[in-house]
């Protein structure tokens, strides 16, 4: 299945849906292999002592594969989280962004799996890895 | 192992060492045998459609399995988040708080692991479920 | 819902379907509140030391959400499971049974979702806990 | 940190203090970026229909993050499972051997992370994904 949008018709897509989502998050890269999305780290996204928090990581991922399941449904796509696993791995750096690599594991007629993993930007070691599974409701 | 705080104790503590906490969460109950905590929805926590997200249900399975693990092991502890599972069950109902029942599920030397279920307010229909495990480094 | 089986009903129907089932399961008790199932713990299931391994531990709550599922769907039921989630809190006492106490969480039309707490027979310290999704294929 | 093992080597050190494992699995490599586990598929490890239950994919998928624990930390190493997500993607294909590409995540003092990607031999279309955490003991 090929791609529904490019990368920035996806993100003019998500910041219409999702008017909060644009100021938190962009797309760096999208193609058929898969998806780099960026934290834009402000200060409503950090903890004590500067890091990046837990929620604001989940809230990464989650639209990692939101945004995955869109690339390929367009449009029309409705799809809701129904299930996460999160391992947190190290340390995010204070003070910059946190870059989600993603890809779809599976595109099924009512479930979608994509996998995350999550970067310091400029650094290659692993700060948090997620699975999301995606539920897409019948079509009416 | 006893607790370390009761119940106001322990919400003034957390207030103290995480500030931002105060306004999102409040400790309904504290015992042996588990903590009832509350997410204040506030409009930062909804989505669009005005159901609660899912990063702010992360985030209050979170901080619901810390207060546990501060309950019992006091002004010292310090623990990370390792590790989450979360299943999203049912759309939570706008305008409504959500109560999170967490649990200790396992409190070890070095790892602690709780369990949540959420509820929108007055209703017994489970929201979602999360897992957590804590890590409790060393004392030095 | 009601249930559409009791437990020697549901014991005989999964031995049926399952013969391989039948060696290894018994279901103490079933109840709309929940289920009550024992893996039959023989050399097959043990790791070095004598303590029931993983897999063993896993396959047990594998079935016992499945379990749930059929006794809520009866005899036509389909359903494969998506997702897993499994924390393993304590070693088993060797040369014990394993008692897993399951709950569905959520039994939606095309989801089923059951929680399972693992125990060592005769102790109440959680030797393990699992989340398992079912999907359930749209009749035909 | 190098490898403490090469393929035979850790094949032969695992059947020596696994025996069973020898009969089940097997490395088709090992190199410092992960390895390659093959489940030598035989009656024992099917369900119903010919296809690998979730039992022995759940073994495969822990049995090679141990691998790839052993691999770093040697003889001396004891680990033991701690968390699991389990991702089931599709059905294998009958009568085929199923492989799993294992990376670690995070090596770190007290737990280690490891991420398994599953497939049917022959195929590239993803079965089933694991992330395994095995905590560490302190060396005494």
């Amino acid at each position: 299945m090929g791609l529904a949008f490019d990368a920035r018709g996806l993100e003019a897509y998500m910041a219409e849906i999702f008017p909060q989502v644009a100021d938190d998050f962009g797309i760096d890269q999208l193609s058929e292999d898969g998806i780099t999305m960026r934290l834009k780290v402000a200060d409503r996204h950090l903890r004590p002592g500067g890091t990046v928090s837990g929620p604001s990581m989940f809230a990464l991922a989650d639209v990692t594969v939101y945004a995955l399941v869109l690339s390929r449904l367009g449009r029309k796509a409705l799809a809701v989280t129904t299930n996460c696993s999160l391992d947190f791995m190290r340390k995010p750096e204070a003070g910059k962004a946190i870059i989600a690599k993603g890809q779809l594991l599976k595109l099924g007629r009512s479930l979608a799996v994509g996998d995350v993993h999550m970067f310091t930007e400029g650094s290659d070691k692993l700060v948090a890895r997620s699975t999301m599974t995606y539920a897409i409701p019948p079509e009416r």
